[in-house]
């Protein structure tokens, strides 16, 4: 009988990363291509891990006629959304079988194993995912304007908006206040016009800034950070009354946000047991083993 | 001496309107016009202004030969920003004097006469603006994104967003967040592709829902109104504490939001003395008697 290989790849909006196992989970390759959100167009997705998965597959001694044998899962920015999911998958795949999912399935199935558990993932916008006995479900990740609470973006806006407040004197002003509007000349004509062209990934740009004046003791500062810590509290309790018995945390600031959560909370956090790539390796692996391609 | 006429302009996004009155202050004549927010086209914002100037002018029995005798005063959304002013008066106008301001600034000079005082919009944005001896200062008003607190539009999206609280099971469902849900079929999805295109107006058109929600007791729309209520009454906090002893209401969301706020901010709010046309004319008085055209 022919070999099998595994392949993981982690699909997102500026780089798309994969890994080669064989069936015994040894490490083979790894490599990396191009943006990978799947809802960009299927073409570049697609050259992106076909270049991704042939850099692994070169570490490993294996070229494209090899490309039959192995089985691909993919994580991917954009999977949520079924038509961009079939726009994808109207493209012949080259591989034995593919199976996808989002990158918060890859990252949860990475983290525990497929086990039961959840993550909450703390970035630029924040989500929360896990779940038991293999049902999973989100809880929050529904974007910047009205959800993503704890994430960065979240962070950066409400500072813009407290700012505001002192400027107007609603509010004492803090050294973070007075640094945050001196970026802006104490104009707050600038900042609104900066506020026009804003994206989530600007805001969050400003976590960083608040994190610091908070640890040293400025009043805004911490409750700027108290609030993201509630708003993320509030999400990782809702996924534990969901039945999953502990947490991984994700994201530039999980990290950060971790000391500023409830006791309770902080000791259900527990180490991801693997990361998304092999998240992904499990997927293709059980999508593999259940015959589909 | 030929006699003067005094003619207020109050100019919106969908409509201008017009006043005209004599030297004693005795009504001569109305008008109204198409949309003259003075960040459009300024030959279609003079073109709206003439015509509801025309449209009074002939309730008094003058015509455009008369336009020599008529000071204008003009209170307009957009005013605030300095390259739409200039952008309007690039243009030539026909009268014996013009000035313009923004629209807050002719709703206060008709609520106040001038005076002491302050103003408060709770419309779809909101705007505190008002002040003592003449000199007035903005509290608020920074748009939906950072500011606004207490309106129509912010009420809106805060209610979105805790119907996603409530469809992940982070808060418990009540009648108002399964009215909304319903809406959407229950599918976030759904609500998300909603707020991608959604503008504050759109948002602000769940302001009555969340109201009547609210005083039917249910606890997510006392919570919201609240909300909304804490946020107009910190604005006028602020007001008050700048010097202003009273405060008018403004607005689509004064009337219910009043009785949420605290009963001694409800004691400083008094009728206004007059409206913004009346302020319009005021300012245009004003200038004229200043001698500036």
């Amino acid at each position: 009988m022919r070999k099998s290989f595994f392949l993981g790849i982690d699909g997102g909006g500026t780089k798309c990363r994969a890994r080669l196992r064989d069936a015994d989970g040894a490490l083979l390759g790894e490599g990396s291509g191009g943006p990978s959100n799947i809802r960009l167009d299927p073409d570049l997705v697609w050259n992106s891990i076909l270049t991704a998965c042939r850099e692994a597959l070169s570490q490993a001694g294996l070229s494209d006629s090899d490309l039959g044998a192995v089985h691909a899962g993919m994580g991917a920015a954009g999977a949520g959304q079924a038509s961009a999911v079939e726009r994808l998958l109207s493209r012949p795949h080259p591989f034995a079988s593919f199976a996808i999912d989002t990158d918060a399935h890859t990252a949860w199935l990475g983290a525990f194993n497929g086990g039961d558990g959840a993550i909450l993932i703390l970035g630029t916008g924040s989500c929360g995912y896990g779940g038991v006995g293999g049902q999973c479900r989100y809880v929050g990740g529904w974007g910047f304007e009205i959800s993503d609470e704890g994430s960065g973006a979240a962070m950066g806006r409400e500072l813009l908006r407290r700012c505001v407040w002192a400027h107007d004197g609603r509010i004492p002003s803090t050294p973070l206040s007075e640094a945050l509007l001196a970026e802006f000349s104490h104009d707050l004509e600038k900042l609104i016009d900066w506020v026009g062209a804003a994206r989530p990934s600007d805001y969050a740009r400003y976590a960083p800034l608040v994190l610091d004046y908070a640890n040293r003791r400025d009043p805004l500062g911490i409750a700027l950070v108290e609030d993201a810590a509630a708003g993320a509290t509030r999400i990782a309790m809702r996924l534990l009354e969901l039945g999953a018995p502990n947490l991984c945390l994700f994201g530039g600031l999980a990290e950060p946000l971790l000391p500023w959560m409830p006791p309770p909370i902080q000791q259900t956090i527990v180490p991801p047991a693997a990361d998304a790539l092999d998240g992904a390796i499990l997927l293709g692996r059980s999508a593999a083993s259940r015959g589909r391609a």
